[in-house]
């Protein structure tokens, strides 16, 4: 798999590429493509980007197929797996208004690409003229006559592939005009030709559609985040990745799939901050994890207070024995005391009086942090090394990678980093921690990042939250951007969860889990901690600048919440993927009501989420009877997925009450008639 | 011009198709492109198809154009006139939430593109920071070094073109910090370094977009269609090219631009058409022009009894002298008496029997007609015999066919012949007579028809006609199908017309003639003529089969309200326009209430259109005071564009009455504080 592969169409050259733009050279190129296939979806950008999907997963295409007149026509899409895969056929077929549909479902892990084809069905034309004829008992023979040329002209140079006519023989028997009529039209000779009969004015779009086909953990993972420093239980002993080892099974507990670290790498001295943000830091404070690189070496190394490497590659063995994957943070920015900075004094910004330029953001400046540059000299030096501070992780183990602030670096390393690391290890996965404008996050999406941090957090509203997911899961985006709904992280310490409680704990852990595919927390959570610097969305005493001691335990935890949450979510096919919500009325602005719904395992989920804290709230809502092709009156069976007792629901109109304080969400698992129970 | 450079981007090569897709290669393929270009407005399926614009229309572009990180940058249009023409600049402004908007005028009839580039300017952002600095009171001594480099950098390698620095001298003698400060900031610096700086990181979109510009009257025209043979006063005899010549002041009178006639090609006598489409024509019936093909000739010649070839060209000429352009019907079909049947019997399907297959939709069949066929055999020759017919008629004066019928042939001849035509005319308009589907229809504006016949015909209700002309004015179809509303044609005498008597007609004339750029009537209908075969939305002794005399000054003719429309498109630039089309409130079902608004000439028209032909429809509307940026209590001149008296509305809400029989529109012209009187 090749950067090329994944973002380049194929090189079918326009007539203007080809060069041969006489008129008659015009005239051939136009008249293989007699077929209009236009309106292709997914196609992003055109082609330039490949849209996504995950192994074992369906994926829809669509597009507008038509031709000429009122003939009959067929179309198939083309698909293959790999960067030199076999092309393979799959049925398209017609919808509505020219539109049409097929499914691909892909195995292999890495680049995919499709495209369309359609042709003419002389046969099956001739088929339905016929029969019009015969219906309004006109005289048919010459009919006859044309329909049995065009079976013997398959019969004289089938399609690659076709078997033979079962009904040779008695083709070649049959005189009789009524006989040959119902041979003719036979399922026989009608699937025959299907299979046999050239197919005219054959046009192939013009372009073969990238697809990117990740492993599923890409679309459905959940996520913890711990700082590997605080798993200790005493302020002035430092955590180690030992430490982080006896934290594994406790996590797992939680039914979590992947585990996140902030950045493990040596932490420079120079401008190091102090606790709580502070420019004057005490002897013996730790620092920011951010300001990667110090004389203990540089993104490639561990800090030594953590561990050796030794250490970290038990620790990645031993979460894998525990279910879950280790992700690291890749954050560029380099501390004062880098490495780099002396070997590669190329990749900096120097000022005119031989300092370097450190991270600013005018007026204010970040002398903790220096930012590399990424053009001049710095290629292709630095985009290789960059790339190869990953795949040295990804040989200790690490597949998925959390990177910080992707927007603030070149769209094109990225494309290139990703395809690199990807051409080698298809599954590593990227989550973008971009919190940009609209456009930027999408862009990284669909320059390669697997997933995408979102504007989730800051979505507390039904109206924005249904708003905010429609867009996600029914726009363009849905191919190429997945957000990972994490409820709060080490920078994110959301105005809601501060002043919420408990409840509102319960609530936006039940939206992020179930809205979207991937979600996660920073540790924390669980507990309900939420103490902000005054007036900020930052956390009071950041474990960003200091060692923290945690009790997970202590009395109001909602373990429970979170290890309901991740069960439904591995035993519910509709929660593993995005796109399956829609949203129900329910008559009440702080309750919102979705539904996760996936036909093909009949796996059909109800939430009813109180996005009110302190208030009980109550409402009339409908069951989505409608959707299962029943009418307004019809009983349908339920079960309550929090408490496991099953009743049935008599009509579309029913009320539901929400106390925070005891039942902040309630979950439901329709059946459907002849949907079986589980 | 070619097909080609009209319908093929610009060729540079995708990194698949350089075959570098070596590691190296692919980084620097993608270092060449930092900033994101993408949602590009207009692009048609990805640049395949050109998008149309009008010679010295004013051609709105928009892009989504956006870097990493928050530096400051900037773009432009590159755009050039001609197949080879030279790159032009012209100005991208940033809109909103990285959109960025331009506007190109093109002045050369002909094949254009355009592309967008955009670049890090690198002085803007040093000045927006040192800006800040500045003002946080921080020292700057290191910033004024830095931008001083910037400035000397570039008039050592200033951009082609770039004058000189009118301040070098005062540059280099600066040397006070306050000074150079000012200096460096100035007006003369900043706006020569737009002019001089390096463009850092430029990036080139990947495409060059095609645009098709069109002289104006492929958007902007009045159509007005008879039978030729019709033009006599005695139906025994058949009307000539000399008669239609005096003709010509009518119709000039009556304010039109073109004079369309049906086919004029000699026509078949085998199973020939007898009056009211019957099958048993007497010996003088006339036929069907549409039959087209005769001893006497094909579609290069005139029908014996319509004149000679010279009489055709006086006509061409003398339509010239009354400023009315010819246009005429290109009909593919042939009659089974065409030459083309025995000179080119590949170009026709034969059946066993070694009959021809006639037209036939089955069980239908049209004996009269028989089909060509494009594929097989008839490739090249068919396609340069028909691209030929067009260009002969375009030697005899003939610069804009109304295609018959243009979907039931394939779209690469239409794209191809509409080529090879524009690359010797490009003034020739092609109008598609297709009634079908929506993406059909605008599939052959894509292949290149200047106009496009439409469902106006069949849009009668208020929601309806806002549905449809929203669409057409506001997606993406307004870049490549201009719609032409007829409001009658010889094949479609309206349900609507039939019954509503003489104020529909006024009522459908008006919406044609002021909610398209192009429209169009075909004789009768000044009369309000709309008798019935019954049952059936066609003409009753209709023209196709027999000539018939028409006296269209007779009492209740509508010409007086045909030369006010006419007259008042030629005087109202937002007339000529079709997206300048604006929907507001009128509190009627009945009542269509719209504007006309060209700011660009202070052109600003509102219409009541009263759509019951039967009542009196009155209502309470809107004045889009608004629009101007004018309170809900402010007051605007109007003038009543039917009676030329001007007065004052007041406020927002007025009311208005439409009697049918007296009133069935109002025309309003507004004169906004500002807006010159005309």
């Amino acid at each position: 798999m090749s950067a090329a592969s994944k973002t380049a169409v194929r090189s079918v050259p326009s007539i203007a590429e080809t060069g041969n733009t006489s008129s008659r050279d015009r005239l051939d190129w136009l008249a293989e493509r007699r077929i209009a296939i236009e309106g292709i979806d997914p196609e992003i950008d055109g082609g330039r980007f490949p849209a996504k999907t995950v192994v074992g997963e369906t994926l829809v295409v669509e597009a507008d197929i038509f031709g000429d007149g009122h003939e009959t026509f067929d179309a198939a899409l083309l698909y293959r797996e790999g960067k030199d895969g076999a092309w393979k056929e799959a049925p398209l077929t017609f919808v509505i208004n020219d539109r049409w549909r097929g499914e691909l479902v892909f195995e292999q892990n890495g680049p995919a690409a499709f495209t369309v084809i359609a042709w003419r069905d002389l046969y099956a034309q001739w088929a339905y003229e016929i029969r019009k004829k015969v219906a309004a008992g006109q005289k048919v023979t010459l009919e006859l006559t044309e329909g049995r040329h065009l079976v013997e002209a398959a019969m004289k140079t089938p399609r690659d592939g076709a078997p033979a006519l079962p009904v040779a023989d008695q083709l070649a028997s049959t005189t009789d005009e009524s006989a040959l009529l119902d041979l003719l039209l036979s399922d026989e000779v009608m699937g025959w030709m299907k299979l046999a009969a050239p197919r005219a004015n054959l046009t192939r779009y013009d372009k073969d559609l990238p697809i990117w086909v990740d492993r599923k953990a890409a679309a459905f993972s959940a996520w913890y985040e711990l700082m590997p420093r605080s798993m200790t239980d005493d302020e002035t002993r430092h955590g180690t990745f030992r430490d982080v080892i006896d934290r594994l099974p406790y996590v797992q507990d939680l039914g979590f799939d992947v585990l996140y670290f902030t950045p493990i790498h040596p932490i420079g001295k120079t401008n190091r901050k102090g606790r709580n943000n502070t420019l004057t830091p005490g002897p013996d404070d730790v620092g920011s994890p951010y300001a990667i690189g110090s004389v203990d070496g540089g993104h490639d190394a561990v800090h030594p207070e953590l561990g050796t490497i030794e250490d970290f590659d038990a620790l990645v063995a031993a979460a894998h024995e525990h279910g879950l994957e280790i992700a690291l943070d890749f954050a560029i920015q380099c501390s004062p005391d880098h490495p780099w900075i002396k070997e590669h004094p190329e990749w900096f910004d120097w000022r005119p009086d031989g300092t370097i330029k450190f991270a600013e953001n005018p007026p204010k400046k970040y002398e903790d942090i220096v930012n590399v540059h990424f053009y001049r000299d710095a290629i292709p030096g630095l985009w290789y090394a960059l790339r190869d501070v990953v795949l040295y992780w990804v040989e200790h183990g690490v597949k998925i990678f959390r990177v910080d602030n992707p927007h603030t670096k070149p769209f094109p390393f990225w494309e290139w980093m990703i395809a690199e690391v990807h051409e080698q290890h298809p599954d590593v996965i990227f989550l973008a921690e971009a919190f940009t404008r609209p456009k930027v996050m999408k862009r990284l999406g669909k320059v390669g990042y697997s997933q995408s941090y979102s504007y989730f957090t800051w979505r507390n509203e039904k109206w924005e939250l249904e708003q905010y997911l429609t867009e996600l899961t029914t726009e363009d985006c849905r191919h190429f951007m997945r957000p990972n709904f994490f409820a709060n992280t080490p920078d994110i310490n959301p105005v809601y969860l501060q002043t919420s409680g408990r409840p509102g704990f319960r609530t936006r852990l039940v939206l992020a889990a179930t809205l979207a595919g991937n979600y996660g927390i920073y540790n924390g959570f669980e507990i309900c901690d939420a103490a902000p610097m005054p007036g900020k969305e930052e956390y009071l005493d950041s474990e960003k600048y200091q060692i923290r001691i945690w009790d997970m335990d202590q009395p109001g935890n909602i373990q429970d919440d979170i290890r309901l949450v991740n069960r439904l979510r591995r035993e519910n096919p509709a929660l593993q993927q995005f796109t399956s919500l829609k949203f129900f009325k329910a008559y009440n602005d702080n309750i919102l009501y979705y539904g996760k719904f996936d036909p093909a395992t009949s796996n059909y989920l109800l939430f009813h989420v109180n996005l009110d804290p302190h208030n009980v709230q109550s409402c009339q809502f409908e069951v989505p009877l409608w959707e299962f092709d029943l009418p307004d009156d019809a009983s349908i069976e339920v079960e309550d997925m929090l408490h496991g007792n099953h009743f049935t629901w008599h009509g579309k109109s029913h009320a539901i009450e929400l106390d925070p304080q005891t039942r902040p969400y309630a979950i439901w698992r329709l059946y459907p008639p002849g949907a079986p129970r589980s």
